[in-house]
C-alpha cells in the first residue's frame, strides 16, 4: 500500500499546559505553521509527540484534533505503537475512524521481539485494526532496543500485513536504508528519520522525510532539497552545514526537551515534556534559540 | 512504609485463552496453589504477568480478581508500571480502591530516566495516586534499560514518595543488593528477584523474595530457606543445586514462555504468552517439564 | 601536520602462508596492484592488516616491506596501536626509521580511556617516538569500545601531540564526521573509513578515504568519485548502489575473512586470517567472488 | 590438569617508578607481604598487573622476578593473554622456562571470538607453548567483550588443550559459576574472581579465589572463610559486610588506581598506573585508605 508521499513530514510535539495536562488548543498553531511552511504531513504521537507518555484517551484526542485541523491539507500519520496489542489496536481503529491517512507503530519496547517473525506477530493484529490505512513500521532501535534487520522485514511484511506501506527509518545505517529504498524496485515508502543527515540520505535516493526539526526549520530543508535537485553541490553542502550545526546545537542538551524549547522560542507554546524528561532551563533555551537564529535555521 | 514481608512472593502468569483473550477463570487455581504452597504474596501484572502486554482494563480486571480471591490470605502487590503517568496513576488508584496490599512500578521503559531525580519525577505522581499503599520500585535494568544506582534512590525516595517501602531488586549485583538491605539499618524492604540465586542472597541477608518460579517450585525453596536457617550448609547447597539446575533447564528456551509451559505441565492452564513472545513447542515443553520432575523441582 | 592527502588509501591484508606464518613475498603483488589501480597510499597493520594479531617483530617486518616496495609511489601509514605504550612507541620509532610517511594508532582496547584526556595521555608518548611523521588517531569505537567525542579530541590534540595530523574515522556518524572535516576550516585530515558510504561522505565533503575494499575495487570507487565531481548524480548513485551491493554481499559473512577470500579470488594469495578469525569456506568464497564479478565490483 | 589449589591467590599490581618505568625492586615487598598474609599464589601480569600495558620484555621480567622470589612458597600463575598468538605463546614458553606453576590467558580483546570454537583456536597454540603448565582461561567479559558461555568451553577444552585446568571466573553470574564448579563432578578448578562476593560464592561451593584485594586485605578474607567453614553465619555476614563496604569505598573511584593507592597506603610503593589509567589524587587516596582502616579491612 505504498503512498509515494514525497517531502517533509513533521513529527509534532504534544502541547502540555503548565500543570502537565494536554493543551489541545495549541495544535492549531502547530498545524498552521506546518502548512505555511510547506510540510506535507504530520506524524503524531510518535517519539517527538511523547505518545508513550500519554494515556490512551489523550492519544486519541491528539490524533483526532490533528485530523480535524489538517482537513486534508496535511497527511496525518498516527503513531499507535504500544507494548500491548489491544491498546495499540484500539488506537489504530480510532485513527481509521477519525479519518487519518496512515498509521505507524514501534516495535514493542519492553519484551523485545527476538526476530522479524515475532515482530510481525505483534504488528499484524495492530495493522489489521485499521485495514484501510497504510501501515508504516517505525524503526528506531536506539529507543526500542529492537535491532532487527529491515530487508527480511520487507520480504515478509506484506504476507502478514496487507496494508504494509513501508518504514520510518530512524537509524544511521545508510547501507541498510539504501537497500530498503531499492528493495523490489522501490516497492515501499522508506522515510528517512535522521534530519541532520538529509543530504547524505538524498545522495542515496531518499525522497520522504519524517522528523522533529521540520516543525520549525522546514524552509531550510526545502532549500537544501532544492539545491540538491538542481545539482548545486556547493549550495547543498552549505545548507547541510547549517542543518548540522543546528542539530549539534540542539544536542548540547537532550533532544526532545531542546525541540520543545525551540518551539516556545518561535512562539508556539508546547510546554515542557512529561517525566522522566525534564525541560531545558531558561538559560539553556535562550542560548539554543539564539544560536538557531544566528545560523539561519529559524 | 516498610512492610517487613518475609518469605516468598510469586509473580503469577496472566492466563490467556487459546484466542489470546484473558482467561480470568484460571486465576482461582493459581491462587489456591500459592496458598497451599505457603507462598505469602502475589506480585501481579509484572514482567511474568505480562502486565505491559495487557490493556489498562485487562490489568485492572486481573488485579481485582487476585485481590478478591486472595481474600487476605495472600498479600497482593499490583504492578502499575507504564510509560505514561496518567495510565500508571489510574492503575495505582484502582489497586487501592480494590483493596490491594501494595503497588510497584518499573522505570519508564521508552524514554529512559537520565538519573534518580528524573526517575522520581515519574514515580512520585504514580505513587501519590495510591497513597495508602506501600510503593516498591521495581529495579530490572536488563528489561527497562534504566541502570540507575539504587543507594541514591533510597536516599531520596521518601522525600518524594511518602509511601515508599522498598525495592523489587531483579539484577544480579549482590554488592548493591546487600548495601540496599543494610541501608539505614534495614529501613526498607528489599525483595530479591533472581530466584536461582536464593542461596547467595540468603548468605548476605535476604529475607523476602519475589519471583516466577515460586508459582510451581515453592516447596523446594521453602526447604532451601529452612536448611539455611538451620545452618545446614550441605543441604542448603544441595537444594540450591536443584534450584539452579531447574533454572538452567528453564533457560534453554526464553524464560517467560518456559514458565508458562511449566504451569501447563502442572495442570494450571495459563496458556501461551502474547506477542512478541512465542510459546514453547510441545516437544520443548515436554522435555522441560520432564526435567523439572526429574530434578524434584515440581 | 596536515598532509592534504586526497584519494584512496587501501588498508592491505597481511599475507599468511598455510601454516599461519607471515608470507612477506605476497606484498609485492599487493603493492603493485594498488599502484596500478591508482590508490595513493597503504595503511598497513591496521584492522584489515590484523596488526594486533602479529608479533612486534612481524609488524615491523610487514611495515618495512611496504615502505621498501612502495618506494615513494604510495604513502605508507603504519598502524602502531597497541595496549602497551612501550610496544606502540617501539613500532612508531621503527616506522620513522624505516621511512614511512605517517603513523596511526587505535585507542587502547583493553583498559578503555575514560575521556579524551586519558586517550591523549596514551597517544602522546607514542606519537613522540616518531616526531617527524604525521600522526592520525584511528577512531573505530565498534572495535575498541572507546566511544569518545572527536571534536574535543581535535581541540586538544595538537597541544599534546605536535605531529597530530587528523583522524581515520571509522564510524557511521556523519554528523560528527562532517563537523570534524570543518573543524577550524579544515585544519586536519579526516579520512573516511566506511567504504560503503563513500557517496554520503562525499556529499558532506570527504576527500580522503581509508578502507579495505580499495584493495580490489579501487577502479569502481574512482568512477564514483569522478561522477560525483562531475555533478552526475544519477551515475554517482548507480555506482554507489554497486558499491553497496558489493559490501552487502561481503557482509553475508564476517568482513575481514570475506576480504581475504576476495583477494584470493583476484589472484593475490593473502591466505587465511589468524585466530580467533576463521576463513570463509571454499563455497562461501566462491559465491562471494562470483557475486562481486557479477556486480562489476572487481 | 586440575590443580586443586584452594585459598587466596592475589593478583599483584605491577610496580612502576615515578617516570613510568618498571620498578622491579618493589616486588620483593609485595611477595613477602603475600606470604606473611597466608596467600597461596600470585596471578601476575593480569588485569590488576596491567599486563597488557607492559612490553613483552617487561612482562617476562615481572614474571621471572615473581617466580624467583616466590621460590616455591607461592604458586605463580603467569598471565600470557594477548591479541597476538606468537606474542602470547612466547610469554607462555618463557613462563614455563622460568619455572612458573601455571599460565592463564584472556580471550583476544580486539577481534572477538564469535564462539567457543574460535576462542579455542586461539588458546590452543598458546597453551601448547607451555605444555607442562596447567592452563586457566581467564573469563572477564566486561573487559574483553567475549561473552561466551563457559559450560560449552569446559566441554570442549581438554580436547583442544591437554593442559587445560579450569577458569579464572571474573563475572557476576553465580548461576554459571556454580554450574562450572559442578561440571563433571568438579573436574576443573574454577577460581572466583569477584572478591566482594566471596560469601555468596562460598555458599555455592567456591574454594579458590583470585583477586586484587587479597594484596592487602587477605587476613579479613581468611576470617570470612573460617567463619563460613565453622558455620557461623552471623560472623560470616558481618565480615562480608566489611568486605563489601571496603569494595564499595574502593569503587568510588576507578578500581585499579584505587588498588594501587591502597598499596601505597600500606607502604608498598607500586606507583601510579600507566595510561590510559590515571592515579587517584592524593586527597582521594587519603580518604580511601582512611576508610579502609576504619572498616578494619587493612
Amino acid at each position: 500500500m505504498k503512498t509515494n508521499w514525497t517531502g517533509l513530514i513533521a513529527a509534532p510535539h504534544t502541547p502540555f499546559a503548565a500543570d502537565g495536562s494536554l493543551n489541545l488548543g495549541v495544535i492549531e498553531k502547530q498545524c498552521e505553521k506546518l502548512i505555511t511552511d510547506g510540510v506535507i504531513g504530520a506524524f503524531v504521537c510518535g517519539s517527538t509527540g511523547e505518545g508513550v507518555s500519554l494515556s490512551g484517551a489523550e492519544r486519541k484526542a491528539v490524533a483526532r484534533r490533528w485530523v480535524e485541523l489538517a482537513a486534508g491539507r496535511l497527511k496525518v500519520i498516527v503513531h499507535v505503537g504500544h507494548t500491548s496489542i489491544p491498546d495499540a489496536a484500539e488506537l489504530a481503529a480510532d485513527a481509521q475512524a477519525a479519518g487519518a491517512d496512515g498509521i505507524s507503530a514501534l516495535a514493542p519496547y519492553y519484551f523485545k521481539p527476538a526476530g522479524v517473525g515475532q515482530l510481525l506477530d505483534f504488528m499484524a493484529p495492530v495493522a489489521a485494526a485499521a485495514p484501510e490505512l497504510p501501515f508504516f513500521y517505525y524503526h528506531i532501535p536506539a529507543l526500542t532496543g529492537a535491532a532487527l534487520p529491515m530487508i527480511p522485514l520487507l520480504e515478509q511484511a506484506t504476507d502478514r500485513i496487507p496494508s504494509f506501506a513501508g518504514l520510518k527509518f530512524t537509524h544511521n545505517d545508510l547501507l541498510e536504508f539504501a537497500a530498503c529504498l531499492r528493495f523490489e524496485n522501490g516497492r515501499y515508502d522508506i522515510f528517512w528519520g535522521s534530519d541532520e543527515c538529509m543530504l547524505p540520505a538524498l545522495s542515496v535516493g531518499a525522497v520522504g522525510f519524517v522528523g522533529s526539526t521540520y516543525n520549525y526549520s522546514a524552509p531550510l530543508y526545502h532549500k537544501l532539497r532544492a539545491a540538491f535537485a538542481a545539482g548545486d553541490q556547493a549550495e547543498a553542502r552549505r545548507l547541510s552545514d547549517v542543518v548540522m550545526d543546528a542539530v549539534r546545537a540542539l544536542l548540547q542538551n537532550p533532544g526532545l526537551p531542546s525541540g520543545k524549547a525551540i518551539m516556545e522560542g518561535v512562539g508556539v507554546p508546547v510546554g515542557a515534556p512529561r517525566p522522566p524528561l525534564r525541560p531545558l532551563t531558561a538559560a539553556q533555551a535562550e542560548v539554543l534559540v539564539a544560536r538557531l537564529w544566528e545560523l539561519g535555521a529559524l
